[in-house]
């Protein structure tokens, strides 16, 4: 029986989550039943943290629909893992992000990695780096100028300015492997990483690859570092300060 | 002319906000007109990382009425700093958290503090402490067993057993300074500073006292670490990727 | 065509061999052909660094027989990961380790890890964390009392000591996830997650899934950070310092 | 009733103190009380640690005079926080460094701050920032060719050449935010914030109104980081060492 | 030609020199022409930070003495490092103290070392391991309760405490060297090593030995990291700010 | 009496111990009896990790062979380290490295060090910084593109293109002191030192004075830290588990 993952494009989008269906059931591999699925409500692309916010409740919806549907994973398509410590702690089946996959492959193959991202993402990356407590192995973070949708329209010249800014990470850095910031670069990595002679992780790949890895494995992530959000309707009838019609209102929205 | 300063409470409790009122104002001083008002959408009470993510839109949306209204200054009034960044991104006005702001000045008069949180909040606050980098002056972080809401209920046994963990704290784990982790504990620091003999940090005043600095100092967040996010309509016009449709539903939710 | 994975038990014991024969192929999964070898010359158990040197010239001797034979990738199936850099610079494959498999691996699903190692691999392990800037991750490194010959031999005790350390690590170090630190425990993890509610990582299987995922991406470790070792012979030759005489004793022991 | 401030310029110029008092005064504010002084005996300027050496002995006069006058806080006028731990240690009303206070204030409003200081009070400022713990959050620290003599004398090709070194430190070193590390620049952070885009800290300012807050709050330094010194004249009659003679010297120099 | 060096004892008790003269020769060893001065002017016991204030100008001064005398270098012979930056920027002779070189030698024998000071010198020596960037290394830091005068009194109570401390230390803190954090208590390390079985370190005896290889060697400090001060009456001239009747002032205190 | 040290010249060449022999006696002094003594089997030269590697068994049975002589100290003259924490393990007089040394020496004399090394030696001279938690004082590590076997035969060129990228390090990267990173460098720390205006360590020199005062200290490597390793016969006899030809084999290679 094949491992059933759900690939959460955080995105209103169609034409970026049609981007990604063919590599990401290539790169999950014949023994792993994938389908990618977009937001319902969110921003048109994600890239800056106001949009991660913006596509948080959203997230967060497909994620407990893939638990209720009995699925064994699933995997937030986005490198700036946006939503994904309150969907680790809403969910019982494990949730990857391609940010934290991406950059725990790196530590697998390299000693400093520099991550190429697009503008809009920079201080995302920045704070989640700190937030992971990777900075010692970082080696720089640099920008290309495009923005995500970009990258979907002339895989070329895209391509040629990532193994731009990547060569100057590995000569003026001191990079010896290179992490993709953006999903929407994933299926650049092969070719990238041939042209420059170090390894450059394909984000969802990662992320996907290490959900594989966990679910296989029979583990999710710790209850102990993402608890069960409280039962505030229990509280609140105990405690009684809102009004019903609050609680009415703070059903999830 | 006085500054004024918009104190955004991010739940839709009004008992919540109306348990902040006195305290905001008098710690605010004469100098500084200051209003208190709850989200109109989002959570009940904001303590687990998932509630932060459900006041995220309501959060931004006070922030873009203070500074529409001209407002000199937003203060989000909860300890694990929801939207903080995003909220600077989108704004030109200063923005501040009562996270960072509480332990910005915990190390203002000490080595080694502690956080005393309620246990919703612990995830959400450990991965806060890593985001700013803050994990070497900080000698643990506890947590009392009440919610916010019974925080505001019943202030004596509440400030006991506050006091009771952040003795342990000072004694087991070496902290000279305490932090109170949540703004519902607000205004139980001066007592417990008496007490315990040691500065323990009002959140809501450390962030309240901050911004007005900023302010006064003429300073604001810097924009190259919170930049203006990316006008995806024009994006979209110029790349065409997502439909019409798509970017009628993409307007912020 | 399945992926071909040689596993390498750095010891010269066939009984620890054969003890690992059957969970690692079943850890593994059918995608992978996967051998199990000794080696010809080491100790005869691997848990003190100085039998971590006295394995070296028989892991890379293996190391190099797996990359000769056209395999895809070798696993040192040794949690303090013996050889690991030099078999990395000798080879073009992936060479994956436990120690360093497990350790990304419990990044992946927790916030701060304790290893449950044995007494005698405690200090290699203490420094492999440092060496690869984990310590801001780790609660704490415990050690049981067997040698890893026990570990083999009574697993009920055995898995109650562990268990009985690995639930002091969570209460006392403030732990949330547990990393077993020998390759012998492997067998054991899925039991413990069972017992402690905390995911429990099975190092083999750690490193053979992360191996198996590079090898699937087609990334290997960056010859940036593990180049090529220099080819003496040639050096001697245009330098001639050594004489004759050194340059045949010099040849791999 | 106003608070009541004094500021102690920590040299023997008249010059140095006149340069400031307008700036102080208006900075902190038409509800402080705020006199500046300078010091009976020490340096000529306070740059290099041998001058925080001399002035150590004036500065601890100053701040035990405040207290005894029944001031509500010590501002202590120099960016290397010159004897900040002693002064702290000798009283119980709160005393503020110029230097920990801007810092503080740039961990406010950005991720990266460079130090802009003059070259001889480089390795104090290297020394103190390490000393806080605060290097993760430092781009870099860069120096301009004056002495703070001449900070005083010649405002515009100062000003040019600050703005020209942090135009630098932001394009080159990765900074967000610049801190003036010099307390007679204070005065041009207003002009410098507005050339360069980002926040420029005022270190006399930053420093002020975080004292302002801690006395508005209640709070001062924490008596556990900074105990009071021992009574050595009591020891010495139990213990019987040192001599009468030596005891009569021992008063403070 | 023996090496010339000068012990200043950082305090204007004779018995305190007295107390260090014969272990100091007898550990400097027979190469080394070594005396041992007090200072004219300073605290009688340097443990808080506002002695080590007292003694600044005291320590400069027979620093300035050595160097004119053409002696080798000067060993400051206390923990928390008084005047040491200054020293070293004055100076061009190698300068050393009691703290940097109990820690270098302490993590030339161990992986984590704890300190064992008295309650005075706590506060001072946590911000020193702080501003050295130590604290990986550092186990803990813990206090006896005597002061550095009871040390000289009593040997062996004292020393049963510093043992009964250290033990404590090894055990619960998970220390594997000890650096006995205060001079006075130099003499007792051979004896306590012997007691603990852990190297326990004596800071005079290390800071010497360092001092006496950094001569042999024929290096000093760095004059890039430790710059000679600036000549500020030749800058007075230049830029004429403070008046003659200041200069004169000015002169070394 | 003298103190008695050996050097381990950690290979096979005769050239690279004669080449040595002066200098090392010359630096050690006339109290220590030093001899030189190279490898029975091992690699040409040391630079690589895989040449540390086949170096190991050789310079564990060295070490082994000092201790049973009765010497007093064994000193492994290599930068990188290469077996000094299986040989502290095994033996219980003190064993010094060299790149330990000069690493603390440096930070005796400076507050950020760059290293200068061979390119073959870049690898393990990195993740030895990282396994010593040293990065906070490191300014750089940079290669000249030598072999070891070039630096015994051109001094002049060697020397230049040495200070030529030292100069760099200094200015580009920050360093106020330089460490050379490969032991056949040492001879020319003297030299370079008077070229540069800053502190040079000669890694030998450093690492020979610091085991001399080990020794005159009276302390060695904590057994805590470095415990001796496992007696596996015995341990075989209890478990029973391998064969006794296993055991035969098991004798260290």
């Amino acid at each position: 029986m094949p491992i059933r993952i759900r690939d959460v494009s955080p995105n209103i989008s169609p034409a970026l989550r049609e981007g990604k269906l063919a590599h990401r059931r290539e790169v999950a591999g014949p023994g792993v039943d994938l389908d990618v699925v977009s937001l319902r409500r969110g921003p048109i692309s994600l890239e800056a943290t106001i949009e991660a916010l913006q596509a948080g409740p959203g997230i967060i919806e497909r994620v407990a629909e893939a638990e209720a549907e009995g699925l064994d994973g699933v995997f937030i398509d986005c490198f700036v893992d946006p939503a994904l410590r309150p969907s680790r702690e809403a969910a019982n089946i494990p949730v990857m992000g391609a940010g934290l996959g991406a950059m725990l492959l790196a530590m697998a193959v390299g000693d400093k990695f520099s991550i190429i991202t697009v503008k809009n993402a920079l201080p995302g990356t920045r704070e989640m780096v700190r937030a992971y407590c990777f900075q010692e192995r970082v080696a720089s973070i640099r920008a290309v100028e495009f923005s995500a949708f970009e990258l979907y329209r002339n895989e070329r010249p895209v391509m040629d300015r990532i193994a731009e800014i990547a060569q100057r990470a590995i000569e003026e850095d001191g990079a010896d492997t290179i992490v993709l910031g953006c999903t929407a670069m994933s299926k650049l990595a092969r070719s990238i990483t041939q042209r420059l002679g170090v390894p450059v992780i394909d984000p969802a790949g990662a992320g996907l690859k290490l959900l594989t890895a966990l679910i296989e494995l029979g583990i999710s992530q710790s209850k102990r570092a993402y608890p069960n959000p409280p039962d505030r309707l229990a509280q609140m009838k105990e405690t009684g300060l809102p009004t019903a019609e609050e609680a009415r209102q703070a059903e999830p929205a």
